[in-house]
């Protein structure tokens, strides 16, 4: 067997044997694989696709390309949740706690931003002492003791995807449903829950434009689990403007502990929180979905889920009396509020264009290895629906950066979106597969 | 503009721009772009096709990559003749002389074989004293003495294909009509001649195994040449069985010089040389086919394409004595008998095996820049349709090597296909494309 077999398969359209695909990923983790075979590949998987078992032994083989976790300790308890990436998306934060006082066991690898704002790693890094890198025995122990730790992703899990991501990134061939679904799929398996809860966005901030696109992948991941022997279920919701009023690391965690407190019981964050929050519970205590929702609202609602939180955070070494005070976290210094030029209602948010702009006050990294301003940020002072008049505030900025007030409304351009009309509200919620 | 948008735009089936492929073209040539970014690139070709325009731009942004030939100096009688490989093709020593007796100038550029046999370069050199690099004003007053110049092509013509048939030959993308037809086009424009004849190849022993697939491949190549003010035509040619009963290249020589003689009037090397030498004719005078066709067999039936084809080789240097014996060039030492194991009739040669085999007996290389016996090769004892008895010669093999008797009818296996009825004799000539 070489390549160039696999290649010439691929490129008119045949489908890989598990050997073969085995064979690749091989070869690939070992560099013993030229980058301009495997680009040629990768275009021809985006252009000829790849049968739900191919996927499969591609996202198994990914996952086996380096260290994997072991969570059998846990019996079946063990869930893990991902989202595929949105603006002002701090449900992590949030569904860990309450899925963790139902009893679910959350042992999660976790990303540090790539994109336009930070991952989850670099929000709970906000929080002074809180470390991300515990000793691989003190971070099992602490999904015994408290149900949660979130840790950094090493290096070493799914080393063959990272390799694939990097030439995929610079060859046009991102874009393709089995390398999405197997990229994001390869890690979870490497991470080792039994259980895995996907949030795949869909809409104009996110990657998948469109809602058939968005199930496809939907489906294509959770055949990829059911095939390797791990139960998956997704909700697909709307990613066109940013998920909450804030955007920014230290600004995102206070948001997230406002939710907890029982502060907020309705709005797009909490909706798409307490549904994965749900879905968890379901999955692993083997629920219809409507009682995993009822018993995570029941959880919050108490103020379990807070404690369960705080316990968490001090768990992973975040300061006693910043944790009783989580919602005074430091801020950047400055602080720049935009107006609104004209009246109107407020129909919509640009995802996109807010991600941007808190990557441009420092909230995300330009290049990998950049340091961040964990205050830096956008807190956004109107709803959507709500009626503007002209000067009224719509977003507080923050920033350590020499930006002047011009080039920060020049940013900020084009992103709110106003009409006439009061816009209908819709649900974030688009579907929910089980 | 950047390479990442015009590989964007061909993943999704865009069509590239003029600016965007020279820009593409110029990039390659100064070594700016990354093999990996072009070999995706390569693949969303094959799978995503090219327009007949950007076909046409693509080659001539490749042929002006490198040196151009300016034969302007001989007004529109300028032709040149390429074929795209067949074994045993030994075509343009016969059609050269022939059209050249009709004031045709063939001023060409030819290569070394690096497919299993020689290219008609090595077929030249396997004179004594023919050389294949006189000097550029040299080269230019023997095409207007003599008409007829063929020299080596230099690395300089076309640069950019070189490098992109390098990429091509290793990721699987060699096989894209689009990329065939503008790699052979560029060095046809760039070797500047008004009139281009092709012979397209087509069957078990040719890239090109279908005849719609030799038909398209012929099309594009005669639109490329209309679009970019060449006159084009094909002709598409069975390329089974071997053409002639020589392959090696001091054998094909002889055999050459045998049909120039006017030894020969049918057979396949017959009928394919005349077509070819017709369409020349035809193409340069502006006569219909059947009349270049008549005036070429008229010009081999004088004696004058013999004597334009002795005037041609001492011109470039070939013994006067060696010229005046060319039915006794120099062969390998050793010559073995290839014999019938079975009777039945001939039905037909495969000429993939016989090119194999003509390789391993010295005949051809394994690697650019390897050595070639130019008196090694197989010739044909037996012709298709003949009855054969158990122990007729079938082919005599000729070789420098120490290959075993046995190893030698080892190699020789399957080579000679064999049928209990007589089989029908088909033409060569598949089709005209004027």
């Amino acid at each position: 067997m070489t390549f160039d077999d696999l290649l010439r398969k691929k490129r008119y359209g045949g489908e890989l044997q598990k050997e073969e695909i085995d064979f690749f990923i091989d070869r690939l983790t070992a560099d013993a694989l030229p980058d301009y075979k495997v680009s040629a590949f990768l275009m021809a998987v985006c252009l000829q696709g790849m049968t739900d078992r191919e996927t499969a032994d591609l996202t198994e083989a990914m996952a086996n390309s380096g260290n994997t976790l072991d969570l059998s300790l846990f019996g079946d308890q063990t869930v893990d949740k991902h989202s595929t990436g949105g603006v002002g998306d701090k449900t992590t934060l949030i569904v860990a706690p309450i899925a963790a006082c139902a009893g679910c066991k959350i042992a999660k690898m976790s990303g540090r931003g790539l994109g336009d704002t930070g991952g989850t790693i670099d929000k709970l890094e906000a929080i002074p002492g809180f470390s991300v890198e515990p000793a691989k025995d003190e971070f099992l122990r602490q999904v015994e003791d408290v149900g949660i730790a979130v840790v950094s992703q090493s290096g070493e899990l799914a080393p063959a995807d990272k390799k694939l991501y990097a030439l995929r990134d610079v060859t046009c061939t991102v874009d393709s449903i089995p390398l999405i679904a197997s990229s994001i799929m390869s890690k979870k398996l490497a991470a080792g829950a039994r259980h895995i809860v996907l949030d795949v966005k869909c809409g104009s901030g996110a990657f998948m434009k469109t809602l058939p696109e968005a199930l496809e992948l939907a489906q294509t991941m959770i055949e990829i689990g059911s095939r390797k022997g791990r139960v998956v279920c997704a909700l697909v919701s709307d990613m066109q403007t940013p998920l909450g009023s804030c955007v920014g690391n230290a600004l995102e965690v206070m948001e997230a502990a406002d939710v907890l407190k029982g502060n907020t019981t309705g709005g797009a964050l909490y909706d798409v929180a307490l549904t994965l929050a749900g879905l968890m519970i379901a999955s692993v205590k083997q629920l219809p979905y409507a009682q995993g929702r009822a018993k995570a609202e029941q959880i919050l609602k108490s103020g379990a889920a807070y404690d369960k939180f705080l316990a968490w955070l001090q768990a992973q070494g975040a300061d006693a009396l910043v944790c009783s005070h989580l919602e005074a976290l430091p801020l950047s210094s400055r602080c720049f509020t935009l107006t609104a030029g004209q009246g109107g209602y407020l129909a919509g948010i640009r995802a996109d264009l807010a991600g941007h702009l808190a990557k441009q006050l420092g909230a995300g990294r330009e290049n990998k290895g950049d340091s961040i301003d964990y205050g830096a940020g956008i807190r956004f002072l109107a709803s959507i629906g709500e009626q503007i008049a002209p000067g009224h505030p719509l977003a507080a900025l923050y920033t350590e950066k020499p930006i002047g007030d011009e080039k920060l409304r020049g940013l900020a351009e084009d992103l709110f979106i106003f009409s006439e009309k009061r816009p209908e509200t819709t649900s974030p919620i688009l579907q929910i597969l089980q």
